[in-house]
């Protein structure tokens, strides 16, 4: 592959899926042409990681090219985290800043309380922390596994990412797209949403290893606690893509007041 | 001991520490006779791993005494993270639904971006989630080892965990706590504060195993971007102890209406 001109934007792909699942094999497929690609992501699984960081140990690199339409993209498989995959790519794999941080495509929904479990989030998360125009993309079905399931939320991670590029995000926002399972043509727009407040009912099923000892084995529930209108799920649910712009300060600033009341 | 009355609120303890780290018993300690207490902590060190939860491999809970000035409290080890810890207590472990969850005491501080990647936080947040009232505590001194050191710190958890009691907390909000590493009657109040912007500069070190293979070892700097008043590392350098209302909604509210125009 000829060397990119240098007003091509850099675009860093990550996810938490790993850097061998289809998701992510489908993203740089899908950005190819788009800009340089380069793309740094965990040598395994790290589904339900969080913004989890390696603190206590190394991590290693090691190069695993992809391939793509055009030709090849340069990649690196990292033993960490998605949100360590941003980290040391940024400062330790990348040429120079990169323009935009797309991370996906997930392997299932992170929308409303999953968004604060997902690894995938946290990439695009440390990206945003780090100053990176970013984005999360997730296919809303757990069990896509072929190239042809991701062909809708890969021709949206495209056109939003060229959105991202010509637009810019303000600082310390990102993007969280939801993209339903269903074919491109019914897909009926895109919906700008906010978060649904929602849980996971924990029902741990207990079991006995061999030596019947216990063990539990989460086993949960979604509940969705949001009837109001315009979050992610609905957007979903109804067919559009979901775009949510998400934010770093998890401060709830409408109880500042009420609490400095407290009797401290 | 004897069974506590029923009317005495029950209070889930657990951390990122690990339940063997001074923190946890300096709380627990701390913490003594202001209920029904019950530990339910990591077994291991785990720090940094934000809001992980363990959803591929099975936990397990080992039941572990603390020692209290009044006598015992009922722990549990679990192989798994804080999240974990409190899903698991929840839906497991304790006889009832606990009034109050108070996460720590951590080692270090969790002011600012290190909300994002904090375990104790996560603790509380999980705890936020299934509609329990909750307090994340941290002392701001890496190396705090021994019991003196978290003597100002447990003091104020139990008067904050007092108040949160008497006054309640709103659904989905709780409280981040952090405690300047001065002694107790050099503590100049109680400010509440909002999250200080602020990112780690990454300079990841690279260096070679015995066979040469390279690795990289994260070797952050903190750096605070937030020249604002009224932020949680502001207080704590002024020697307050502060509190920071946390919700979980990511949305950025203020960016809906400009997104909502982009080209999609």
């Amino acid at each position: 592959m000829a060397t990119p001109p240098a007003d091509e934007p850099l675009i860093l792909i990550s996810n938490d899926d790993g850097i061998d699942a289809p998701g992510i094999r489908a993203l740089t497929s899908a950005l190819d042409g788009l800009g340089q690609l380069m793309v740094v992501a965990p040598a395994q699984e790290q589904s339900a990681v969080g913004h989890a960081i390696t603190v206590r140990l190394p991590v290693r690199a090691r190069a695993q090219t992809l391939t793509v339409p055009s030709g090849h993209v340069e990649g690196h498989a990292v033993t960490g985290t998605p949100a360590d995959c941003i980290k040391l790519a940024v400062t330790q794999l990348v040429p120079r800043q990169p323009d935009l941080v797309v991370s996906g495509i997930n392997r299932g929904p992170n929308t409303a309380v999953n968004v604060i479990y997902s690894g995938t989030v946290s990439a695009a998360t440390e990206a945003a922390i780090l100053g990176i125009d970013a984005m999360a993309v997730s296919l809303c079905k757990w069990e896509a596994d072929d190239a042809h399931d991701y062909e809708a939320s890969g021709r949206f991670a495209r056109r939003m990412a060229e959105r991202v590029l010509s637009e810019g995000l303000p600082p310390g926002v990102l993007l969280n797209i939801n993209v339903p399972a269903i074919d491109y043509r019914d897909i009926r727009g895109v919906a700008v949403t906010r978060q649904a407040k929602s849980r996971w009912e924990e029902a741990f099923e207990e079991r006995k290893d061999p030596l019947q000892r216990p063990y539990y084995w989460m086993a949960g529930r979604f509940v969705n606690l949001d009837e109001g209108d315009n979050t992610d799920i609905e957007a979903v649910d109804n067919g559009y893509v979901s775009v949510t712009p998400l934010q770093l300060d998890l401060t709830a600033h409408s109880q500042l007041e009420a609490l400095k009341k407290w009797d401290w």
